[in-house]
């Protein structure tokens, strides 16, 4: 597989398959780890950095997981394609286009390795729907197999080394992807969110750290990992997105009981807008699609989840990009956009 | 025919037969006539007002232009009916629902007269597209007749006599609705509106006297009636508008080489709305039908344009009550609304 095939393909964890993905669109757990007795990344020469790709390289390459998968070395990779896989949610925006930096990416983009980012390794699982024990349990399978090959830096009192001390003990991130219109637009989200906060959640909107929640998706994760076991994170995580997934959907009851009217209203002119327009800019896109999902999950409008969810990554500036294949200006892209969404929406029509 | 036979049947003028209807909704031709040594209908007792009403009835009633026309008795008349009759350009806001006034309107709506309202006979003709000098030739025409069969009050100085000094002359008023979006977007109708004034033409918004310019149709009439022919009025009007209309077509133009790509996506978005809202205020039909009459006018959406004239009259309030056939509250009309446009353009659908 090329980078390349990634753009046509659909991401195990956009095909609305997994559990509660009628609220939660995605689960996400990623390990922080690290090689003994060797600098982070940000502290190591560039011969240690090589000399770290060097000894992970061969093991996730012959490693089950990565059979059909794609390894992209950093340093080869053009902006437009860096931009595409941050949408993608494979690498972070963060991870440098230099010299001993690969990523690895599994079949349905499931699992991915980023070397030599932060820590020497970032594993990630990513699927779809409410799944945060089953990604654990992928997870950590993969985890002992790179252990017992490569071994990993690993102090009794602190638990896992890693490059920032926020990530001590598990080096452990379980966050979930989930869609709050009702919390939203009852305006409760503003109470639901502090109090996730004082239990030591971390909230953050679609884009990851410090940015704004777009289209009423919210990143929720575990914010401690130091002093808390992997399993009892992963539960503590599942039974709090119970309880979130409980309010939401009250919320949604409530916003049908007293403004169903209101509510149609919204989503059927989302859909004509959607249908119709010949400039969409991203932000517009990304709002009037979480107006869309929101009237597939009320049972409004019938249409495939699964189309949303490509669409919001379809819609992202360098998914737009790499589907027309050229980099195209701001008014280009608003352009490409409206016309690929009027034809998804033309195709995936069945109401 | 009864009155609300008029609720399903097109009005001549909103066929969009006329010439030059691509800009021009529609002319008009009005004459302020009064019977001699009676009082005007303000000052007049209300056995003069009976007696006025039964010298013309008979004389209207056996005229061949009311062959298969209604007689409309306005102390019978229900106020959503006389909201109706409002919307539908055939009386006056003002005219009293009492005894002694009474409407009668001809085949298709292009003939109609109000009887006792400002003056003692107001005669209309109204019809699709640039069309003034037909209006007056028929207008005229029966003028003629009724002056032969009733006589009119005429002064050698002063012309026919009229209850509004502003009237005395001709008792004529010539005028035309146009739809200018061209000159409205370019924002060239602020130098074009102010240059019509000058040469004492009256500018008006589609619901007349007072009211702004809604989704950018105005009216357009002349001033003084005193002191010229009708035949020169009528000339000066005609000649006035395919000035103006040339402005238009100008800017119009212009607006299509420079913003293409954002009036096609204006037009676009304005049908998918309409297409598929669920709720749908007056003002915003109004405005949203004027941006598909302007995408059709620029072959920018194929739509028979008949559609959009119909919908603009029928989405009014009275005419969608008359639709459903009893008195909505505003949400219940805006529902109503929005149903109704979304029903018309899928059965009008040929894009």
């Amino acid at each position: 597989m090329e980078l390349d095939d990634l753009v046509t393909k659909t991401s195990n964890w956009l095909k609305n398959k997994g559990p509660k993905s009628k609220l939660v669109l995605s689960s996400r757990i990623r390990l922080a780890r690290n090689l003994e007795n060797l600098s982070f990344p940000h502290w190591a020469k560039k011969k240690d950095l090589l000399k770290i790709a060097q000894r992970i390289r061969p093991v996730l390459k012959k490693d089950s997981h990565f059979k059909n998968g794609i390894l992209v070395e950093m340093e080869n990779l053009n902006s437009l394609d860096r931009d595409f896989l941050v949408e993608r949610h494979l690498i972070s925006p963060e991870y440098e286009r230099k010299e001993g930096r690969f990523l690895i990416i599994g079949e349905g983009e499931v699992i991915s390795i980023m070397v030599n980012e932060e820590d020497h390794l970032r594993i990630q699982v990513l699927e779809s729907g409410l799944q945060l024990r089953d990604c654990w349990l992928l997870i950590n399978q993969l985890d002992e197999a790179l252990n017992e090959a490569i071994g990993f830096a690993f102090d009794a009192d602190w638990g896992y080394l890693t490059a920032c001390p926020t990530n001590l003990g598990t080096g452990m991130r379980a966050s979930v992807m989930v869609h709050l219109p009702g919390l939203a637009i009852t305006r409760e989200i503003h109470k639901v969110l502090p109090a996730l906060t004082k239990l030591g959640i971390v909230v953050r909107g679609f884009y990851g750290e410090g940015s704004e929640a777009k289209g009423n998706a919210f990143q929720i994760s575990n914010g401690a990992t130091l002093g808390k076991g992997e399993e009892e994170i992963v539960a503590h995580m599942e039974s709090l997105m119970t309880q979130l997934i409980g309010y939401e959907e009250t919320a949604r009851k409530n916003l049908l009981s007293r403004e169903k009217n209101s509510v149609e209203n919204k989503v059927w002119r989302a859909y004509g807008i959607l249908q119709n327009s010949r400039f969409l800019t991203s932000q517009e896109s990304i709002s009037l699609l979480s107006t869309l999902r929101l009237g597939i999950e009320l049972s409004i409008i019938n249409l495939e989840m699964d189309l949303i969810n490509e669409l919001d990554v379809l819609t992202l500036p360098a998914h737009i990009q790499k589907i027309i294949g050229k980099s195209l200006s701001p008014q280009e892209r608003d352009r490409a956009r409206a016309k690929l969404v009027r034809d998804r929406l033309k195709r995936g029509k069945n109401v």
